[in-house]
């Protein structure tokens, strides 16, 4: 029931998936006058569904903590609920991110040794494969020892998810000057520099290197990852805007759009919203995937592809696996953030 | 001296203006040996200029803090110098930002009621007029009482450089629900609100908002703000990369190139990174304007005119009437942000 056109684009999202993948089995929760007559018109969906009837949804402004507390039957605790329950292996939802992280660490409850699960995407970048990328927004706040945390689980969701090999992390920062920076981002350098990544830790690096994927993972708080994330689709779709405009502005313009609109097309494909749609809650027991809330049936499909590929590549296991490999240096930070005065 | 290709790109910028300027006299410090025989080459800025020779000059990787003590006899710091003496009226570099503002804040002294000199500048958005954006960078820590004088300042320029009467100010978040964000963030809208700018403060803004131009100015530190300019020039290069490659990927995309080019260019004009080159040092007794390092000499020829607009403009008197608009509203906030626990 979340997002700008719930549940239609949820639904009609299920049932593209549904057209060419026929293992996935689909549970539906929310208002069943609602979901109903859109399913009659879902021709590879019909059939495949159990529909989970509740009238409780969170709305797209609830406060996360109301959300936990008092909507306790709505579809989107009802569908996480079945996550723990083993009802289902995965949720996706493309409602109210705080609520769905807050949901979602209360009831399957972190991964060992993580504190703050964190949201990570991949973003497009010059290379095929894209950049990792995380927090988009989860916490605001984070110390080192959190960053450190974000950067293993970032590592493993590479080379699972992306299956990139040896996947270089970087700290996004102002620059590559020792000295520059917040005090938890210096602290984090340091504890990669000192840590089993080190080999994998590549320094530093700033807002242009996300797009020209100078290293594969990049760290952040999830105010920064938050902005830095929302600057990049501003952006986009600010100079996408631009390019159409000038394709329209003359007779000879759209003459040439009719010559050059595939090739453009192909060559900008990388870049629609809608085929990177799909970030996971990562550091919890089950998989959660946030769909953009405006996102569209294509680009909901896009999300569930996402929650189908993680489990298809046990990406849980391979985060624990790589969580343990790094426990020491996971306590380590976390005790000296713990002795630390560092203000972040 | 400064910027990637100096000094012929900076010589070459001066040119360009002085072949449409016939006011503008051109005070040139640096290596003698490395400029005259550029100027050679340079038919309007011949007999225009005075060289003050110099061998000294800011690495770009020098310390700020090394820059203002050590290297007192360069380019940059006779440049700032002969702005202070009065023996110019503004100073251009497209050298070491961080030296550029710790030898000009020494050397210029901040205007009154301003303890943080910040870096602005204009960024393109789908409006006619830009987003008058800051702290690019040059103060990592901000509380809210600073965050607050750049709000002034930003009014200010967006007033006095962009012709925009009652800008609207927006403080960069990660979203508007009143709960988020870091506690200065916080701070500073509660301090808007309470202010004589209370009626021009829109509230918070996200990354997206830049491009959309949902306000005329967008306050925040220099930590994220960097970042935040930083992924705009990479997302901008990385899908004019993508574009450029559609357009040369077949041969029916280069026909239709022949066609749209003119049309594509226009409307891609004004994200040229180029005609967008020069911020503003604003908080300053003196102009000095900070040019992009790589550009080139058409880039540096727009931070020059950045420069001329700023002093036609009067911007410092106009800053300096905003600020005693603002005198109880600044000093207020200067002294709850010094009795709170404010972390930042």
């Amino acid at each position: 029931m979340g997002g700008d056109r719930a549940p239609q684009v949820v639904i009609e999202g299920a049932d593209i998936i549904a057209s060419n993948n026929f293992e996935v089995q689909f549970l539906l929760f929310g208002n069943s006058k609602k979901i109903l007559p859109i399913i009659n018109h879902c021709r590879y969906l019909k059939g495949r569904f159990n529909l989970i009837h509740t009238d409780e949804e969170v709305p797209a402004d609830e406060k996360p903590s109301n959300a936990l507390r008092k909507l306790t039957k709505s579809s989107m605790r009802l569908a996480i609920d079945a996550v723990k329950d083993g009802k289902a292996q995965a949720i996706i939802s493309a409602g109210n991110t705080g609520a769905l992280m807050a949901i979602a660490k209360v009831v399957l409850r972190p991964l060992p040794l993580i504190d703050r699960p964190a949201i990570v995407t991949s973003i497009p970048n010059k290379k095929n494969k894209g950049t990792v990328f995380l927090d988009m927004g989860a916490n605001i706040e984070c110390d080192s020892a959190v960053l450190f945390q974000f950067a293993v689980m970032g590592r493993a969701f590479a080379k699972s998810a992306l299956k990139i090999e040896n996947p270089k992390i970087g700290i996004l920062n102002v620059g590559s000057e020792e000295l520059k920076g917040h005090e938890h981002v210096k602290n984090v350098a340091n504890i990669l520099k000192n840590s089993d990544l080190k080999n994998d830790f590549y320094g530093y690096v700033e807002g242009d290197d996300i797009a020209k994927g100078t290293v594969d993972v990049v760290v952040t708080d999830g105010f920064t990852g938050n902005i830095t994330l929302k600057t990049i689709e501003g952006t986009a779709k600010f100079i996408t805007s631009l390019v159409k405009e000038g394709f329209t502005s003359s007779i000879w313009a759209k003459i040439g759009y009719l010559f050059a609109s595939n090739s453009i097309t192909k060559a900008t494909r990388k870049i629609d919203p809608r085929l990177n749609n799909g970030a996971m809650l990562v550091g919890l027991n089950g998989i959660a995937v946030k769909s953009h809330g405006s996102t569209d049936s294509i680009g909901f499909s896009n999300a569930i592809k996402v929650a189908i590929s993680l489990l298809e590549n046990q990406i849980n296991d391979k985060i624990i696996a790589e969580i343990k490999a790094n426990e020491s240096a996971i306590s380590n930070a976390l005790n000296s953030t713990n002795s630390s005065s560092e203000s972040n």
